[in-house]
């Protein structure tokens, strides 16, 4: 079938690649004019503005945004709302909170547009084995794009979710468990580094042990092995942990709901964390324990020079960093 | 080669059973002499002690414990001390703290005693696939082994952690990062099914479709398939988690060491939460609640009527428990 993709960043370039490889008609814009010339090598149609995409489809068009969430993706929508038709498809494929997308879902409809939304899994690998994708909306749509989210998916490896905002909601979820698994994992390690087996321990030879027969294995795991084998590369990256907003959601929704959501809300802090030089709280920290510390030892000498538990591990495992 | 085993449990059984298959001569003993039986029909040799295994056994004997940590395995360990020779190489495979396999190591090395850790990942699954088995103790014992550590595992599924204790300490870690990741899922699910879409999203449909071309794609999410799938069981099932030592031992280390473990701890936590009832500090919490809630009434009715954000959706939850 005939389908637009708009947006050909990491994802939607790798995604119209394997919608072309699997027959379809794939009509390809981005702002990068380079990116949209490399896809017409590979028999896509590239478009040079988002209005002439839509002129050059077929009504009724099936356009997919693969776009980064926000101010982007709210932008190129605005763009798209004039110039589409009635019983249109549009599909934000991005990152977007699901409660945009349920404002959207209805303004569209009052054009007699079809909005839905829908999340992308798979990153740079889903090129060669296919993405996971969940899908809001609604279900007659849903059957509309049905060969395409085939395409893309592996088999079994996409779904309905729900109405407006469900496969937004489902991804988002989706990431803040990807969160708390990485920082499960990321504890691990560290606990084996810092061990007093540290030094001996292979750490590519445990992840790919523990990913032939025991309970953690995963995907993730595997992508840690070639982490722990390009071992250089590790040591120059810095610990500086980025979070791109589907955590910060879910931990909304959580509180929202009063759902007990630690490890992941725990997960999500720890990014934070990571991205402070020298954390405010921390200074409060340190100098208010200076300060009865101080008056510990005015009152009691003994126990000043004592010093603090774990003060020296500390500073080493500061240094270690 | 000639393997000996000890204590047929849910590991012990299939691990025997995968031995024999591989054609290895097993030597199978269990307090429980039905479990040895069964055994012997599948061609093991059974003992009727463990003295008598051991006196079966052609040495340098290899003799695999596969016992619950702790007072059984200390119990069977004192038992063979005596009853084995020079050269003798003695597993334990249980989840014993790594701490306890030096104090081990050392004692039975004055006796010419060769004592090995081995953690074993796998569960009910490890007959088909095969276990993960991580190994301290010297290198030459860990070559006298490894043909029966071929055999017990998947292709590339077993290691060489390090000196004493390192199998176990490695096997640690593996299950604390479980907790973190069963923990992330558990979490996960929860939002989806406290959403507004909770009712409509079908779970065992999420999992699977995770698990095809998804970043949180597992073994574990697999296993959840199975559980969704069983929908009338989950039903049935008490929110009461119980906890084996081994995450604590966990985060023991990391305090020891001083490594941020938020995940894992928050993951042993929720563990120990879901095991209390009416929880002493959550009573402390209420009461004092009301204290102050009281005397802010007093001084100001206002706020008292308007009651406190949350209050009715925290009933909510915890009646859908």
């Amino acid at each position: 079938m005939q389908i637009g993709m708009i947006g050909l960043g990491r994802m939607g370039l790798n995604m119209s690649k394997r919608l072309k490889q699997a027959g379809h008609e794939v009509f390809v814009f981005d702002r990068n004019t380079e990116r949209t010339q490399t896809l017409c090598k590979d028999g896509c149609r590239g478009a040079p503005t988002a209005k002439e995409l839509v002129d050059m489809m077929k009504p009724p068009r099936v356009i997919w945004l693969m776009l980064p969430a926000g101010e982007v993706t709210d932008a190129k929508l605005k763009l798209l709302f004039p110039l589409l038709s009635k019983g249109d498809i549009i599909i934000d494929g991005g990152n977007s909170y699901y409660k945009e997308d349920r404002v959207r879902e209805e303004l569209f409809r009052q054009r007699g547009i079809i909005y839905m939304d829908a999340g992308v899994s798979g990153g740079v690998w889903g090129l060669k084995n296919g993405y996971s994708v969940m899908v809001g909306g609604s279900t007659e749509a849903f059957s509309q794009i049905e060969p395409v989210l085939k395409s893309l998916a592996p088999a079994g490896g996409y779904m309905y979710c729900g109405g407006p905002g469900a496969g937004h909601y489902v991804k988002m979820v989706h990431n803040a468990i990807e969160y708390g698994m990485m920082e499960a994992y990321a504890e691990g390690f560290e606990l084996l580094k810092t061990s007093d087996y540290g030094g001996d321990i292979d750490m590519s030879k445990v992840a790919s042990t523990w990913n032939n027969g025991s309970v953690v294995k995963s995907w993730l795991l595997e992508l840690l092995v070639n982490v722990f084998n390009n071992k250089e590369e590790l040591e120059k990256i810095q610990g500086y942990v980025e979070d791109s907003g589907e955590a910060r959601w879910a931990v909304s929704e959580a509180v929202e709901k009063g759902v007990a959501a630690d490890v992941i809300t725990a997960s999500l802090y720890k990014r934070f964390g990571s991205r402070q030089e020298d954390a405010y709280s921390n200074r409060i920290l340190a100098a208010l324990r200076r300060e009865f510390g101080g008056h510990s030892v005015a009152r009691n000498g003994e126990d000043a020079k004592k010093g603090t538990p774990g003060a020296g591990e500390a500073k080493h495992s500061r240094a270690d960093k």
